[in-house]
């Protein structure tokens, strides 16, 4: 199509082309604030309807030589501003869109779009088909049905997706027609809580067991459709009620918490450092011990005398004979409990390691938030999290260990590695492929740091089993996976003492469960889910003295029921059944570290935390009554206000 | 051995056992805060000479029966306090092993070891080698050879590790010889920096050429070792100087930073939501532009009609459409600046949203840390961040989406999941496999969540290559491996466009560089690194309706020089030539989400981020020069000062 300029558009009589005059105006709005603009014009009602529109980057061809003249300060091109718009036709399939450049008021690019394209989905559109569906008479009838009348329901609109009907027709076809599913939407049903029947209340926790399909293009209800029920795709139908649903706490926004979650204790020894016991979630038993137990710093430097170069950092040295004394208003920020640790010296005496742990708490953003776009009404809960802090310093190494307690029943273990790289001289023209040259001079070797954590695990008692669960397709099936979407989790409990491995593609997650607690929710055991640090293991060739002395760096997780004497794999040789009993888990991750030029003279952190997260322990969510975010409390400013005063005003209205 | 009670310790003359009941005072520290301590015990040099010791934790038997009996409000059992202590006798290899019961007055263990045990690290010991080192002639040849006298050197001990000399004859040895390598340090030596030869100064940036073995046991250097510097194994003797050091920035905590590293600019349009563009660190081109460019949401329930649910959250709806208005005190919180949106309404109309992205600072723990253990002193940076986030509501679900820009160069994008399942009604007593009952009455079916990010690269210019780099065992080489520990990095060049397959076992690491611009550090082009979120991809069969439409969701990582039409599979079809030239990445991640009781009826944040870290790309560490931590300025409070006063005193202070 030949572009036109926009007084030839005002002139023509194509139903396709008014809105985009109104779309030309839309230039205003990159030019002026948005809440400046003027008044809505009015609209013809039943032509172009458009879907979405927006501001039409520059080619990055012209955006470059732009921003390469804004940057050495040279006069800068014109860049025309242009809209990009697509539009259906009200009540037809028709969809088109176009490119209007506003500078210049001209219409770079107009065409009609073929039937297998979409259009986004227009919220105007959304609202009447919640209309339609209200008005249906056969609507009315489930209502009665389920003994419901109209004030008390929600609507959830979905995008249709595709299910392959008339899918091949319409790839070619042009018709006006509004006979395909081109345009549907799904229209779920929820009721508001039956306590208050409050527009606010959570429905997500009262879903009804129909929905409806609307077709937006003839803005007509077309099926309705009930959800089956149990466990396959058989659907009642008749006159027959849904199951009540009576959950134990429907809402997301009580406020009664003033109590903590958590108790534990926390223990310090010359080889571990912290030391995590008896810890208890919402008063259950969850873990009965945890601690960092080794970590393995293995180089890749393949030559003599650098070879034989590894570090064992825990049984070797000690994460708390090198304990930091940690500093306040440099460690850690704001209120803080040190805990002393106390180690022995050579000869036998007591050496203190004062502030060797530091406890504090931090906002880690937000825990949860939710809007009602139906009302507008929105609540946020902060993340609070409990941190158990220490830092060890290896001659020229430095890590900080954490345990993180978090109000959502989550633990989590940080790492991070810092301070200096151990260095070797380099000539001035060499390279090599098993280290970095960090500065003149200097080489740094590769080398991966491995860590092993200690899990004893204690979800509602000692008698646990370690399970892995598998994200997998199912099978196409005529009756059960028609369309070839779905897919289960398939789950394995390990039945022996062993390594256990990891499947990313099968999107593996690993479980200790109480088989022997129901959760009355969920009606499955009792578990924490281990969320990993996936990473490689050790680099070094099988029967090499690295790898013999380090058995955990092997496999990233290890199970057994007690501990042996003289490494992981001797420990689990004789293959003991674990099943429902007194279990350990170990886990392995590394830092394979080949050092960049930016980690010297001093290493920003590397970090990486694994994470055990509560997984059907619960009853609902333990954050649900958390006192919502506000701004009596945190007291933050704006931007602006902070920049009105000086810095002591400004602090001082902090 | 028969366990002997600590008088008849006392009467013994056993050289092995003298150092045991001094060791026996320890449980003192036990029970009482270690400052407390009574002054040392004078300690007859030449018996034994203590490794480690510290509290025997009770067996889990005993301490379970403790903590239930606690738990329980129960008289609690006593524990006898019990001590693990492990030393060598000095002089000679011999190593001993034992637990005191310090309660009972006993000894409960006590026996040597054979030779294949070692004890930890002793730093007396190590103090000791060093020196021997500083006193042995032949060093000061080598010191001589170098033109630096002792006054400059600094030396720094590392566990000597294993190669398998003398290895198999110590197993079964039991000599009192200290001819064998057990206890051999290997030391390893440093300059003090030339320009101001102080104590403190980073002496990993002047490593010298040679390197010592001292005995412990004896208490004697062994050998003077030369360090190879050149590509290979080959070491040069004789009297040749060392190849000099002449870091550009040698020195870690140079305090002259005043200026900000980052320039960018952020726009906003009604699909991507918040975009950046042109992003600059220190000066240098990186990035043209970033930006989330899709979202798919694929539900996993198998049956009619939930089986065709599928949203696509920005190309059919929209991340900047659905923008929150996000509030002070809620969202973010301390000094934020606010940026408005603007889309289109339905009606053409220009729809504001206000305060659609918030700008903040956020304090994320330690960003460095390094303490000379030899004269103590510590240097802390914090980690200080800018977040540009902003929050989706769509539908039932939120998503917080954050471009976070760190001092130290790297970029990460965060995702955060939260809001409400989309839940479907199930009968009293079903479970389905491809769901979980997170209330009674109310399943909510698996599903992914898939995003897609679009990084348009401009490292240090438009001409990029995407490379990624393995890290591989080296073969064993009598010459140049023959120890089995050497591993190298192997790097690919990208030269079609098309998916990238990624591989944990290979750590494998991906990497955007500029071939025609060398790091004149490390001799190697100058790059950033994209560190991906490793994830399962989609798990819709092929050839479904799902799997059609997202074709971004089949690979983690996708490359292409222009964007085409259809989708990411097709846009790469012609597989072009992207070496050197104008190119575009893709990361997709997802959140496999099988929900959890945990997750209802809000969910706790599902979070997980990528980064694009600088490699190779700066000449040392960009926050070298960032102003330490400290408590003048950072105000924080020990726990005890914030509760002495009413909480309100406790806020004057802070």
């Amino acid at each position: 199509m030949t572009p036109l300029s926009l007084s030839e558009l005002t002139k023509s009589r194509d139903a396709t082309l008014p809105r985009i005059l109104i779309l030309a105006l839309l230039h205003i709005s990159l030019t002026r604030p948005c809440r400046d603009y003027p008044a809505p014009q009015p609209v013809s009602p039943g032509r172009g309807f458009h879907s979405a529109a927006g501001l039409d980057e520059p080619p990055k061809r012209e955006l470059v030589r732009y921003l390469d003249a804004e940057h050495k300060g040279l006069p800068l091109p014109v860049l025309p501003r242009c809209i990009f718009a697509i539009w259906y036709i009200k009540r037809t399939p028709r969809l088109f869109e176009a490119v209007i450049d506003v500078t210049n008021g001209k219409i770079v690019q107009h065409q009609e779009l073929l039937r297998d394209f979409h259009g986004p989905v227009d919220r105007t559109e959304l609202s009447e088909a919640a209309n339609v569906v209200m008005a249906h008479p056969d609507v009315d009838k489930e209502l009665a049905r389920l003994g419901l009348d109209k004030s008390r329901i929600v609507l959830d609109p979905w995008d249709y997706g595709v299910d392959g009907t008339d899918t091949q027709a319409r790839m070619t076809q042009h018709s006006d027609s509004c006979e395909h599913v081109l345009t549907h939407v799904k229209v779920f049903l929820y009721k508001k809580n039956p306590k208050n029947n409050d527009v606010d209340s959570s429905h997500y926790s009262f879903p009804l067991d129909f929905m409806v399909t609307v077709d937006l293009c003839a803005m007509k209800a077309r099926k309705i459709i009930r959800l089956p029920l149990g466990s396959d795709e058989s659907v009642t139908q008749g006159n027959v009620g849904q199951p009540d649903s009576d959950p134990a706490e429907p809402e997301y926004d009580i406020l009664f918490r003033r109590t903590l979650l958590w108790r534990f204790r926390v223990g310090f020894n010359w080889r571990e450092g912290i030391t995590i016991h008896d810890v208890h979630f919402m008063d259950r038993s969850a873990f009965y011990r945890l601690s960092l137990s080794e970590m393995f710093v293995a180089y890749g430097d393949p030559r003599s005398p650098i070879y034989r170069k590894g570090a064992f950092d825990l049984g070797n040295v000690g994460a708390g004979v090198t304990a930091n004394n940690l500093q306040l208003g440099c460690d850690c920020l704001g209120v803080i409990k040190y805990v002393d640790g106390c180690v022995v010296a050579a000869d036998g005496t007591p050496a203190p390691r004062p502030n060797a742990i530091c406890i504090h708490e931090v906002d880690q953003g937000i825990q949860w938030k939710h809007t009602n776009h139906r009302t507008g009404k929105a609540v946020v809960v902060r993340k609070r999290q409990l941190v158990i802090q220490q830092i060890i310093t290896v001659a020229n190494y430095e890590y900080i260990f954490a345990w993180i307690f978090d109000q959502n029943g989550e633990i989590s273990f940080e790492t991070r590695a810092t301070g200096i790289l151990s260095t070797k001289p380099i000539d001035k023209e060499s390279k090599v492929p098993w280290g970095t040259r960090v500065a003149d001079g200097v080489m740094a070797p590769y080398h991966q740091h491995l860590f092993n954590v200690r899990i004893d695990p204690a979800v509602d008692g000692h008698q646990n089993s370690f399970v892995y669960s598998d994200s997998v397709q199912m099978p196409w099936d005529e009756k059960l996976n028609p369309l070839g979407t779905g897919y289960v989790s398939k789950e394995a409990t390990v039945t022996r003492a062993g390594a256990v491995e990891d499947s990313l593609a099968d999107g593996r997650v690993f479980k200790i469960v109480n088989p022997n607690v129901e959760n009355r929710v969920s009606l499955t055991p009792t578990g924490y889910k281990l969320v990993p640090i996936r990473s490689q293991m050790l680099l070094a060739q099988p029967g090499s003295w690295h790898w013999r002395r380090s058995e955990f760096c092997e496999s990233p997780i290890w199970t057994n029921q007690s501990i042996g004497r003289q490494g992981i794999k001797t420990w689990v040789k004789d293959r003991d059944y674990v099943v429902n009993d007194d279990i350990v888990i170990w886990h392995t991750f590394r830092f394979t570290h080949n050092p960049r030029v930016e980690d010297f003279p001093v290493m920003p952190a590397e970090i990486a935390a694994f994470h055990l997260k509560p997984y059907n322990f619960c009853e609902y969510n333990p954050t649900n009554d958390v006192p919502p975010s506000n701004q009596e409390f945190n007291k933050s400013t704006s931007y602006e206000d902070a920049n009105k005063g000086s810095c002591c005003t400004t602090k001082g209205r902090l």
